[in-house]
Order: structure tokens, then sequence, then C-alpha cells
């Protein structure tokens, strides 16, 4: 293994207010892992909306100030303390999560709580890797949920979005149909282009109409909206009675706007998901098994298009240009990748 | 008993659109129970925000019209078709609900569905049964919930009204607390007149601060929402994390306003409650049992303060005083009642 060095670049968040904006790269010390913990040397991380929702404050956690953000990241384990566990990763890829306090991802190292890294299989590759908990992890646990509420078919707002694809696909190779709701026409042909089938563009005269017709055909009862606002409402609208939303993003920044008739007359519900939630509820054995599906499934149905790699030296902007264009795949942040050229990190291990 | 008329007197709704303004007093044939059903002589229908929803043409349920509004009498059995416990009702005081299509209760007579009928006790007053229905068994049915839930305090929107005064009482009676919300001083005075403790004004500056501060040193965690609108995710906001929100009206005519940030991180959840649904759902000892629970409360606890009686003949112009100034007291109108004076069927059953 190279060295570990004394210090490392990072990109660090200075305020809430601004946002990406205040994003600033600097150089920090290493940090030295403690009991539980593990070292990563990070490959790979990848820029979510769940991210832009943290740099605005407006995430379920927020941290202390200035910090590293990065919910989730691949790399190598480089270091370790105390603990059976934290030992065994050294030298392993693995895929991790950030902690819920303290420094994220986008870094050149990260201390990692060893319980939340997962030691990668040899046929799995590093950049997908770097995108397998948040957004396969989260499909994985909502199809799971349609499927408990044995819906026969769910509505996806955002369909186009890396995880909108994720879900399409998983949910067909589960034997759930998906109506997708996208707003842009573009949209639509990539969508269908991918061979996702029901696919209706909001802005489109007729949509509500035809995803009435639609719901009813394929008797639609879970909703799975990552835009809130007024879509969520007039999605449910459509929908047959008892039909449940469960909203996991707002793109829209607008709060879920919901027809109370919905609500009273015809049994409609809203609820919310929130990946960490979930996690903390599956226990050991769950969370063992779900992994294991996860990365059987992530060069296919659970596949991420990566749409840029950029060096933490040019992430700011990159993250700033992603912002106002989500559809497209993936940014990744890739901390050892010099300008212009690339470098992955896929040593054996 | 007296002779049963040709004809009677009833108010009929012309259209969805006039609302209110398109009521009209007209002669109708009085009409002839057939299989299963009984022939009530109305002494008494309130107006319930219900009907007013009903009115516009926004209830869950859409007649065809012209038709007879109202939702819920009381009155006495004066014919009977076919069948044991229709026969059984003749000469028997009732408190009865509208049938789901054809004429309702603001008339002289109305053909209930024998099953809605429920037979008086001695001791029970027939204008507090002509309410027994539409909000008692509401309040019953929404306190159940709650300790459903296992809710230590429930927050309430609308506190002030007939229904909202109701589920303070049983709500205390039962061993759950309630936080009370209304929108004007002189509902604040109203309800701490009567004894409500944890009365919160919307309109006061403090208010969001103040709910919070409540809602988490009681554990308020299920909010009983009339309102709708932005009220609906403002309260919402203001509760522990998990709280549920029960919309039951939509005084505000708004649709339900939420943060998904209280649904996705704060695991918040909306859903509606209709109590055409609920009954539904009871089964017959369900019902039989709620039915002499409701009966018992009805003097106390579900008691309903009337404010004001009219004749059928004045009905239209009262109703759109009401749906302007529904704190204060119940609205009911008495079709016995002759312009100056009072008539009240309590005849001997």
């Amino acid at each position: 293994m190279r060295p570990i060095p004394e210090t490392m670049r990072a990109l660090e968040l200075r305020s809430y207010e601004g946002g990406a904006d205040s994003l600033a790269l600097v150089e920090k010390p290493v940090p030295r892992p403690g009991k539980g913990q593990a070292l990563v040397r990070v490959a790979a991380s990848p820029v979510n909306p769940s991210d832009l929702m943290f740099l605005r404050g407006m995430y379920g956690i927020k941290k202390r100030l200035p910090v590293v953000p990065g919910f989730e990241c691949s790399g190598e384990v480089v270091a370790a303390g105390g603990g059976v566990w934290p030992r065994y990763l050294v030298g392993k890829r693995v895929a991790c999560a950030a902690p819920t306090s303290g420094d994220g991802t986008w870094a050149e190292f990260m201390l990692a709580d060893a319980s939340h890294c997962i030691p990668l299989r040899r046929a799995t590759d590093i950049e997908q890797a770097s995108t397998m908990i948040v957004n396969p992890f989260t499909a994985w646990a909502l199809v799971g949920m349609a499927k408990e509420a044995r819906a026969e078919a769910i509505v996806q707002t955002a369909a186009a979005s890396a995880l909108g694809r994720m879900i399409v696909r998983l949910a067909t190779s589960r034997g759930v149909q998906s109506v997708n709701v996208v707003r842009r026409a573009e949209q639509v042909e990539l969508l269908r282009s991918e061979g996702a089938a029901n696919v209706l563009n909001s802005s489109d005269e007729d949509f509500d109409e035809r995803l009435r017709e639609m719901c009813k055909r394929l008797r639609a009862t879970v909703l799975l909206d990552a835009v809130a606002g007024e879509l969520t409402g007039r999605v449910l609208r459509a929908m047959p009675s008892g039909a449940t939303a469960i909203v996991y993003g707002a793109l829209s920044l607008g709060g879920c706007l919901v027809d109370p008739r919905s609500l009273i007359f015809e049994r409609k519900s809203v609820r919310g998901f929130w990946l960490s939630d979930w996690i903390r509820t599956q226990g050991a054995l769950g969370k063992f098994r779900a992994s294991g599906n996860v990365q059987k499934l992530l060069g296919n149905e659970l596949k991420t298009e990566i749409r840029e790699r950029l060096p933490l030296e040019r992430a700011a902007e990159g993250i700033k240009q992603y912002a106002h264009e989500m559809t497209g795949g993936k940014l990744l942040l890739v901390p050892g990748l010099e300008a212009g050229g690339r470098k992955q990190e896929q040593e054996a291990d």
C-alpha cells in the first residue's frame, strides 16, 4: 500500500446560506482512526440530490461547520483503529457511508465507522461501488415497500433521475409495473430508449387524464415521489382510492400540496422515506442481506450511469452545474484524478 | 300518530355551482317506504360543515340534482317497508343518517335505510339526537384512533367548533390531553370558559414556538385537522418526530401544504378520516357498541350547543349566515317550527 500522507485535500462547506458557493478546497490533516473506525482512501464519491439539500442546510442532518460534505464513497481501507471488523477491513476495497457527524466523503481520505463499510466483491466496479449506498439501497428499499404494500404498479416522479431509472429496472425485475413521470420531452425519450413503458410528461396538456387512465388500468397504488411541491397532490389525485404517496425527495423545493378530499374521501395518505431511518430499522441480518442483493444487481438493475468525473479542484464548479441539470448521469468526485487525465484507484484486494 | 300527508315541504339543492344560493323550498310527494326502509317524520336536522361542502359539490358524495340535502336528523318512524327491523322501528324515536343516494334530511319526511336508524333511549333529547351521528360519532372515532395510536395528547385545529369542543371533553374523559388551536381571541375565551386547557391562537405571533413547546411537553403525536390548507403542515412541523395528521375537514378550502422534510426526516405522515368509511368498517357489533356509548355521552361530553332553530322556510338564509360564522353553536332546521313560534316533536314512544 502507498504510504499515508500527513495532510490531504478536501472540499469544505463554510456556510449553509452560501451552499455550493461556499465550498472551498482546503489542505487538512489526514485523520487517525480510533476504536471501531476505518480510514478509507477515497476512490470516488458521487454528488447526489441529498448532497445538494445538505449544502443548503435542508437535509435531515445539519453538521457543525466547516465540514467536508459527501454521504458515500468507495475506496480502500488503509488503516484501522481497534476492533476485529475494522482490522479485517484493512487492505479491502469497500463502499461506505459517511458518519452522521464530522467530515464526509469529498476528500482524499475519510474516517468511517467500520460498521458503515461494505467489503466489495472482486467483480464489483469501484466507480459503481461509490454510488452503491444512497441510490441502490433507496431503490431496493422503496421497491420493497411497494411490494409489501402489495402494489401491482407504482407511479414515480423524477423518473429520469439516476435513482428513478434504477427503480424502473428493479421494479420490472421484481414484477411491479411502473408509471414514470418526467417533465421534459427529452426525458421521455431517454426513458423509452432504455425500455421503460408508461412514461408521461407532466408538462403535456393531457397529463392528468392519461395518468388517471394508466393508474387505473395498471392498479398503481403507491407513489414514489422525489419532487414534492404541487406534483405530489396532483399525481395522488389521479391514483385510485387508497393510494399512498411515499415522499423521498424534494427536488421542487416546495411543500407537498395535497387535496384534502384525496385524504378524506379516497383514503389516500402521504408519508416519507429516509434511507438513514430505513437502514436503522433493518437489523444486522437485514443489512447484510440487502448489501448482498444490492451488490449483485449493481452492474445491471442498479447500475449508475456516470456523466462526468472531476478532481476535487474542479468539484465546486461541477456541483453547481449538476444542480441545474441532474438528468443524464452522475457526477463523481475522484480525488486521485489529475486535471485533464484520469487515474483510477483500482488496486487488487 | 298523526296521519301522513300526501305532500311535504322540503329544501332542494338545484346546482352545485350555486351552492346555498340555489336552495329552494318546494312541495313534493311524501315518499313511500320500500323493503328495508323506514319513513321518518323529521323533528330536527342540523347544518354541519360537511353539508356546506356537499352544497358546493366538494363532498365525497355528489348526488343527482335536484336533491334534498342534509346528512342526519332525528324524528319518529311513521311507516315502514318489509322487514323485521323496519317494522320494529314504527312509532319509535330515532336518530338517522341519510341514504347515500336520493333525498336527505332537510324536509318534513325522509326515507331512511332502516339499518341507518338508531332507536333513542327515553332520556335522550330529540334535538341532541338530531346531531348524534355526524359530530358525536366522529369525535368518538377520532379520539379512539388517537388512543389506538397511543397518543398521550392530540393537537386539534378548529377547536372551537361544535365537534372540536366535543373532542376536548371526550379526550379529557378518556385520559388524552389536547392542544387546542383556534384563530381568533374570542374562540380562545370560549374554550377557556368551558374548562379547556392548552388553547393557542394561530394568529398570535409566538404561535409556532408555543405550539412546539406544548406538543413536546405533552407528547402530542396525533393531529386532528378540520382546517387543511397551510395550517396542516404548520402544525405538523411543530409536532414531535413520528407525528400523524388525520385530516377530517377542509374549512380553509385549501390544499394541505406539508413540508417534505417533516415527512422524510421526521417520519411524519398525513392521512384522512371520513365517517362513512369508519362506519362501514366497524361491523354490526362495533356500530351497536358505538351507538350505545355515544348516546350515553350525548348530554355530557358529546353535547351539542344549539344556537338557532329555523323552520324550512327560513333555512336557506340561515345556512348562508352559518357558513360565515360557525362558532357559537349549531343551526338546527326544525320542519315543525312555525315562523316566530316553536313546536317540538317529542311524542312518547
